[in-house]
């Protein structure tokens, strides 16, 4: 059992091609030694997005609070605070925040083999 | 790709031995046929709470509104939104609403083999 509280854990700068305004907090990761799946809240800025990609493994998103759209092959999503996206291996997407302030969402992803 | 409005989606009765005044929303499941695990939303009314009890699979899970406690078996610890839980496989626990107005929570588990 471990119990974080998600404002005070430290909130790192993603440092990748195409993220602008991104920071990632490691809710449930590698130190709570998770099994199958982590979870990461993600805090995008008024203006940022994430890096446009696919891969292929799932996200699994909840939308915490912002404004903001997904990106994807079909055109682009409005999101806003309750929206679960899932996110299939190989689906193109793009999280983009479309308002004044933090874009934050939940996403997790299966543990890396 | 699939988005939903978690608030749109039917709230189901938790029919468990110990649940008392808990529904589940089926966020991210079956029906999207999410390969490795399954996003839940719980709802659990005022007074109610979740059964106690251990399973041999992990929780994770993100406290999204109202104030509620998780019973440990090392005692009764506060949550609130934002509070982000990994309950480890065979950790005993239970989750009870401590509040006037309903408890939400994420609960993620691996899919089921």
């Amino acid at each position: 059992m471990k119990i974080k509280i998600a404002e005070e854990v430290p909130a790192e700068a993603v440092d990748m091609d195409g993220a602008e305004g991104v920071k990632i907090r490691l809710l449930i990761h590698d130190a709570e030694q998770a099994p199958h799946f982590y979870m990461r809240q993600f805090i995008v800025a008024p203006g940022g997005c994430t890096p446009r990609h696919t891969h292929a493994w799932e996200h699994e998103v909840y939308v915490l609070s912002g404004a903001g759209t997904i990106v994807t092959a079909e055109g682009e999503i409005p999101l806003r605070p309750g929206h679960a996206v899932y996110v299939a291996p190989d689906d193109d997407h793009q999280f983009r925040n479309a308002g004044d302030e933090d874009l934050t969402f939940l996403c997790l992803i299966p543990k890396p083999q």
